[in-house]
């Protein structure tokens, strides 16, 4: 596996073993991640710290320049919230895990000019359903449903 | 001015008063408000707390129902990680106080079905217009430019 999905895996496998919503992205601007992250809606309560938008925060204030310069990695595919953050942002390209889980907002990417690759991983999606058959009620509050 | 408008407008103030960017948001329930927030990009370090980011934030973790029956009030029209955050959760309806100064995403929450409503407020506009000339950086930088 690509060495930056990679790492997202790893903050997603450090969210489930929290009891958190196991799902990881990190941020790579010029090769060197930059910000990584997992969901926090249990451990920190928080209702907007997706995995995506847990990256960026941790990547901390940066000034466009940089993010038009990075790709960002996440495990499933991105929500509306996080889509809508990388558009805000500017940044360019999206690495997706997987999207068999829950397919997110990568037709709106496209349509404005982001590059999305689905990588179609077979060890995101595992986690996801672990987690999903474990915790449906959880899942489906991070989703809005 | 419309309760909640006001409401999200003295958060936006406070915000001002802090040196932060002035935009407020309130979230309403069913006519009480369950969240107040304010942009916290410079008194937190934060790149995703836009004012209405920490209007849901403040509100805590709420069943899809609420977030149904909910209308946000935010003194900016809201950029494209806030639309998708009301997409998300699908929240039915927003009031707006300005676009002059920024337009955000009217179009995109319209085709998904929310109601959005812009009062075109002075005294939001004027806040804005204010900021902007006082911090023209801080301000490209919170919308990634």
């Amino acid at each position: 596996m690509d060495q930056y999905l990679q790492a997202a895996l790893e903050e997603a496998r450090k969210g489930y073993e929290a009891g958190g919503i196991p799902i990881g992205s990190v941020l790579v601007h010029q090769g060197r991640i930059i910000g990584r992250g997992h969901n926090k809606r249990v451990q920190e309560g928080s209702v907007v710290l997706h995995g995506e938008m847990d990256a960026l925060e941790n990547a901390g204030r940066q000034p466009a320049s940089v993010y038009r310069d990075c790709v960002l990695y996440t495990t499933l595919s991105p929500c509306p919230m996080c889509s809508g953050t990388i558009l805000l942002y500017g940044i360019p390209k999206v690495v997706i895990g997987e999207n068999r889980t829950f397919m997110g907002e990568e037709e709106l990417l496209r349509s404005r000019g982001v590059t999305v690759e689905v990588a179609d991983n077979e060890e995101c999606f595992q986690l996801m359903q672990k987690f999903i058959r474990e915790k449906p009620d959880l899942w489906n509050e991070d989703i809005g449903v």
